[in-house]
């Protein structure tokens, strides 16, 4: 049984304006259908591999769990980064997840669901706190008949009272670290790759997956290749080449000894944290300092944030890769790519005999070699007379640049910011614990939004100082308390909740609830607001 | 007194997505403040000018109306063409007002207001219908207190009881014909050259304004100089070159002796009948009996629609001015632009220093040359690595080609009704007589609407089958019918309008009300619509 590490906490900005710091290029839907963080995740939900561990930042914590949950992958735990500190500190505290001596200090040993079902991190009761209790009590308060077998924010998928069971990984698994925003549109491919490597690992090596390269590509990481390793089809590895010059990219094309670095990495658990204290110590002190006082937090696990703090921020590859030396090269001969610019999607996409390639409401008229994407629904893009340009349209945001540009995209997300404009980091979907919202209309002293509530979900229990609100229920059920009244409003049906009184939504149903929410009032910022309770322990 | 005919009633497509069949560019706020039509009636707001004829179409009576009104010029009248039918019926149309013979039958004699007041039209009462005066004794009703000085829909900028009075045009009054989609920026210095034209005027010449031309244009009309007549800076019209070949352009710019054609003309209200009767006697003659039989309606007067369909469709330069002989040229030495392109567009507006155009939320990182746009204020437009490229965002639309091409935008228009695109011709917002509306949401079953209503205007009186609505008031103040009841609404109130029920939105304040309509049911189209009511007519 190989464990996966997803390692989805990046919020890069180089697919701007769909990819932004609060909803990044992982969890966006780039193609049709599942989002390349969904993607990895079923990628390696098959025999062989048991539950993920997902390590994750504080902004998306709440987008990854739904996102497994929308493709049912219980997760073997959430690790939720106190900040960012990049892959090398985020790889060892996935691992260390299956580390029993880094538990958090006085909780009960970590036990393991069976492949397909999730763990449920049990807090010792003397660590929790009134305040934890009052919680977690709202929380199953607020859940009602029909709804017990689903608490929200703790491991939904799994029902309370099911038994942990072991996961057959045993004391030292293997781990495999991987990025959530590639693409490798063969599953079963690489999924045998990995296997194939088992016994490399097994044997104390750090494999690591080498991409066939079809380019002198200057942007990535290339392998150098050195012995193979008996009949295994691995090599060893000689040395990474990162970022080479365009001359050196085309000598190693040319040699053919060299492949792309998809940084995917299977190793012993055992053999990964010989390599980190060998190698990169101070990760290694501070990373099982920050896990052995971590917090489980609902569904979450959080290293602690002051031990965290002196963490250092490097890449795996600087902190450990590129210094040991048991490295292997498991070489990978199909399709994959980073992602990493509209270049690269436009690449990935299907295109039309003169290469344009087209998402969504988009018109290419004498166009060539050119990418247009609308985003949103409603928004049409047309290109007239476009040769290798990109065009991206949201709601919010538009960016246009020659597809040769595509590297600088993250210039306009600088700029932006320089600016103050809020499309720089903030998505236009605002996703929350309990589902997401949208602004509509924003007037001097009117905002109107749309909420889109999953089922068993539940809002805090809240109140405004600035703002009355007007809610109309357009789709499924809402359970409202307002003060002390308690009442079910279905399709089409309305409630006034005046300013000051105290109020929650629910969604008590088994399909998404969508509201309509008209604020009137001189201040209709997200900070009006006072939280009384809250089962996503805000308050 | 001369008197404006602003020919209002073109729907081009060459600026779309900002200029759409629904709303063309002469309407859209293409630079700040002004629209180009408001433009226009203030160019000829002043001393010496009478209040304007506009020449309009039907899908945008109102608009011509309302931005009258929003500049607070009263038009003396509102020609709404049955169809479009091209300059040369639209000219004579507008001329004819100023004819008293060719008025309604039976209707009173026009009678002008002083210049800055506008006239009425005073249909006689055997020619009103029961319907016509349920209509007006809706509309009274509807006015309230402190509302009975303006009437909607029939030039709410003149107090009734005002004495229409005669505007010193005499019998044969000058007319200036003038398109309102072209930029002029110094508009004293055009009038001025209209008032030199007024002498050859009188003495019977069609004066055509001719613009220096600063560069050999090849998608204008040219026009080719012969002698100087008198000292009056004037020459005569040798002849008109249609969009001249390159060559030819560049000659003509060479020699010196021809002169951009602007469209507009100065003549006799006598001598342009007469030229039409000579050189386009089928445009007179229809046109003339469209007119004999035109109906007011509201604030509008209607060219007899079967009289109307037997007009030829042909521009005024085709149909009169290549082929009269009495054409002389006021040059005009200061700036224009015909607006035809979003390449003049880029011309016409601010560039910084790598000759950037930039409108609204838009970022130019290292481009040159190009134009940005973003014609909705939640909408960030960013360009890198541009060079002579137009960008232009709308809600609904985005557009993209290079400045070089933007001749071909109407290409774009053609493909998007080929494949059904309501951007094609539709504008996000819907503009009615009341104001207008824009769809915030759209779901399934549900959809969220903006109205905007102006002061005093009223929806219809009103039934739906298929959906119920959840108004909130936001800004101003509603009074809804609802059934038998009348209530008032203030911001931050709202009601429920059940499936079915006889309904009504009018505003009774002084400043724009704002309504948030949340519409559900199964069927969400415009047309599930019963009126029973409309001070528009329209029921």
């Amino acid at each position: 049984m190989i464990t996966p590490i997803l390692l989805g906490g990046g919020s890069g900005t180089r697919l701007w304006p769909v990819s932004r710091r609060s909803y990044p290029k992982q969890f966006a839907p780039l193609f049709e259908g599942l989002s390349l963080f969904q993607a990895t995740a079923h990628r390696f939900d098959a025999p062989g591999f048991a539950a993920p561990v997902v390590v994750t930042a504080e902004p998306f914590r709440f987008v990854a769990q739904m996102q497994l949950q929308a493709c049912d992958i219980p997760p073997a735990a959430l690790v939720v980064e106190p900040a960012p500190r990049n892959t090398a500190a985020a790889a060892l505290a996935g691992a260390l997840i299956l580390a029993p001596e880094t538990l958090p200090k006085g909780a009960a040993p970590i036990t393991w669901a069976a492949p397909g079902q999730a763990t449920i991190w049990e807090a010792p009761v003397q660590d929790v706190t009134m305040q934890d209790v009052t919680r977690q009590d709202a929380a199953l308060q607020n859940m009602g008949a029909g709804f017990a077998e689903a608490p929200v924010g703790r491991f939904p998928f799994l029902p309370p009272g099911t038994a942990p069971s072991a996961n057959g990984c045993g004391a030292d698994p293997l781990l495999l670290l991987t990025p959530c925003d590639h693409a490798i549109p063969d599953p079963e491919g690489f999924r045998a790759a990995v296997l194939r490597a088992v016994p490399a690992a097994r044997a104390g090596r750090i494999v690591t997956f080498g991409i066939r390269p079809d380019g002198p590509e200057t942007g990535y990481g290339w392998l150098d290749l050195g012995d193979p390793r008996g009949g295994t089809g691995l090599r060893d590895l000689r040395g990474f080449v990162e970022k080479p010059s365009a001359e050196h990219a085309a000598r190693m094309l040319e040699a053919g000894n060299s492949l792309w670095n998809a940084g995917v990495f299977l190793a012993r658990l055992s053999t990964l944290r010989a390599a980190f204290r060998t190698h990169a110590p101070r990760v290694a002190a501070t990373v099982e300092a920050a896990m052995a006082d971590a917090r489980p937090d609902m569904a979450f696990l959080r290293p602690d944030a002051a031990a965290w703090d002196h963490v250092p921020d490097i890449s795996i590859d600087h902190a450990v890769m590129e210094k040991a030396g048991n490295l292997s090269v498991a070489p990978y001969d199909d399709a994959w790519s980073d992602l990493g610019s509209w270049e690269a999607i436009w690449q990935e996409m299907p295109q039309d005999n003169a290469g344009n390639a087209l998402q969504g409401a988009a018109t290419a008229i004498d166009c060539s070699d050119t990418l247009l994407r609308s985003e949103a629904e409603g928004i049409r893009v047309v290109g007239i007379g476009l040769e290798d340009m990109i065009a991206v349209a949201m709601p919010d945001a538009v960016l246009v640049a020659p597809r040769a540009r595509s590297q600088e995209v993250g210039r306009a997300v600088t700029a932006l910011r320089a600016h103050g404009a809020r499309q720089a980091d903030a998505f236009p979907r605002d996703h929350r614990p309990w589902g997401w919202f949208e602004t509509l209309a924003l007037g001097d002293r009117f905002q109107v939004k749309r909420l889109h509530v999953a089922p068993g979900a539940a809002l805090s229990l809240q109140s405004h100082v600035h703002r009355a609100e007007h809610w109309v229920v357009v789709q499924g059920t809402a359970r409202v308390t307002l003060d002390d009244d308690i009442r079910l409003l279905g399709e089409n049906q309305s409630i006034y909740i005046p300013l000051g009184a105290r109020h929650r939504l629910e969604n008590p149903g088994l399909i998404p609830m969508i509201l309509i929410e008209v604020q009137t009032g001189s201040y209709l910022q997200e900070d009006d607001i006072t939280r009384y309770e809250d089962i996503y322990a805000r308050s």
